[in-house]
């Protein structure tokens, strides 16, 4: 097994967010879904946006976030994710490789345009996302980059891909040459809905191909189909070899065999949107981990992590993260 | 006269704000005016966008942020500015839209394309600006909208325009509809190193046909070459029948004739960037004159404005303005 030259590669649906303050009566209006991720169709996509505010716009995705994440920590990562060659996705591209991350998953030149995600914000910093996939329904396992895959340490994938047709088995190929070449391989489980859409799938890919798994709480109650969080904690300790839970305003749990590590949330003058907590604690956890820092440590710049990202609008961190890293 | 059917027209440069932090050593690599507003040619605008770190993308240009500012705080307003019909032009109306802007400008179907301006914020949540103008050089005396400026009650343009070969031409015809139609002319000075540029055209406009003047201070210095602040005072209380000077974190001095009204600045709890501060303060106190307030509550509502676009990234509110409205 040849040295890892990078911390983590993500794969995941490549999407620009397109994000405004809205009202909660402008959710029920259009019968929007609160707190969770929605999939619709490109009509649909059209109706929001010409009804949505004003809008800021910036690269998103759960994996792409994450990846990001890492990158302003000062890791060194690479992406896959698959994008349409049009202005939306030179935009995603632009910031991938203004992070400094490796990405080499070719454009698509025909077929739909490059995913959006409609995201409406409100007063209680609870984010409605609505998702056009877009592009990102032609990810086959033919974009896995086998070297790419490889060559870093950790292969971080977000459940959300399992919404696409072909990606169970980009999700499998690239879990197989992780740990062909020595890897480990991460999941996050992205959302509850999203649980039970997948569920059998993720519990087959939990026991046979992840080694460590991101959920939050009510993510992995959906998992389990319970309601006690102790007894979900036991049965994924027995699946995996590491989970960390986060529990919203609670902090987070990490599991790790017997092991429990439990760590508060990291302190917020204001919440202003949540979008990207979960994807910012990700990356602030695997950060630590390629560092191979203890499951405390790896927890604290995670939630710090998360708590620049929900301390304005926006998925991703506008700061450089680094000086988080450094604190320990 | 008929009655105004619209509070406030804006006319300015639309342009798209791409936003990124940037360290100051990026800053001096790159031999950028820090804190200023550089005009940059379409090369040094893709030289820059390659080496800016990730970006978020949002609708700028100062007269579009004080319209957007003022339709925020619940204002009728209309928006003169030319746009290319590309993606990033579509992107600027969309936002216009979604505030309830009128927008009547026809866009360019050739030509340079929308104007972006490429913006890194700093630590200390200083902006530097650089601006590729693009479709805005195209604006002409043809693209006032008569009825539009006729039935505002002000008529707000920003200074950058100067800038562009043809819209000396648009500013003196807009200001002569408005005052044909018996409404006002309000004039932001915009930038100190815009008013060196063109501070005779300035002095003149200033003296013939603007009524309501805003400026910070280093712009007001400059437009009467001097470092005597109290001097500028009373030499642009000479001048217009309005002055509304802001003072940075020392908040904002109001002359009318003889009236002088000192305002302090809105507490912040952390400037993050203060991209947008003068125009959301234009929009504020703007909002207050079309509703007949008194000028220390036009400035507070005009400073609480401020406050909010300065507490975070990017030029526009990122929510609704109208409680600033209603305090008073």
């Amino acid at each position: 097994m040849s040295e890892a030259t990078l911390d983590v590669v993500g794969i995941g649906n490549a999407i620009i967010d397109l994000l405004a303050h809205a009202e909660d009566q402008f959710l029920v209006d259009h019968e929007l879904n609160k707190g969770g991720m929605t999939l619709i169709d490109e009509a649909t996509a059209e109706r929001l946006y010409a009804a949505m505010g004003p809008a800021t716009r910036a690269s998103g995705g759960s994996a792409g976030n994450t990846i990001a994440g890492l990158g302003s920590l000062g890791a060194a990562c690479g992406y896959i994710g698959k994008l349409r060659d049009d202005e939306l996705g030179a935009a995603y591209r632009h910031d991938l490789l203004a992070s400094g991350v490796r990405f080499t998953t070719p454009m698509a030149g025909d077929g739909p345009s490059t995913a959006r995600c409609i995201i409406f914000v409100t007063s209680d910093a609870e984010r409605t996302m609505n998702t056009y996939l877009g592009a990102c329904v032609n990810l086959t396992a033919d974009d896995i980059d086998e070297a790419l895959v490889a060559s870093a340490k950790i292969t971080y994938m977000e459940g959300y891909l399992y919404d696409e047709p072909h990606a169970k088995d980009a999700f499998r190929r690239a879990a197989d040459i992780a740990h062909a070449a020595g890897r480990q391989v991460s999941l996050s489980l992205s959302d509850s809905f999203c649980v039970h859409r997948h569920r059998a799938d993720f519990l087959d890919l939990i026991a046979n191909r992840v080694d460590i798994l991101f959920a939050n709480d009510s993510e992995l109650l959906a998992l389990f189909e319970t309601d006690d969080l102790d007894a979900a904690l036991e049965k994924v300790a027995a699946m995996v070899d590491l989970a960390a839970v986060t529990l919203g305003a609670s902090g987070s749990v990490v599991v790790r065999g017997g092991e429990r590590v439990t760590s508060p949330a990291a302190h917020v003058e204001r919440v202003v949107d949540t979008t990207g907590a979960g994807d910012l604690y990700a990356a602030g956890f695997l950060y630590g981990l390629t560092r191979n820092l203890p499951l405390a440590e790896c927890a604290r710049i995670a939630g710090l992590a998360a708590a620049e990202v929900i301390s304005h609008f926006g998925a991703r961190p506008e700061v450089p993260l680094r000086e988080f890293a450094k604190l320990g």
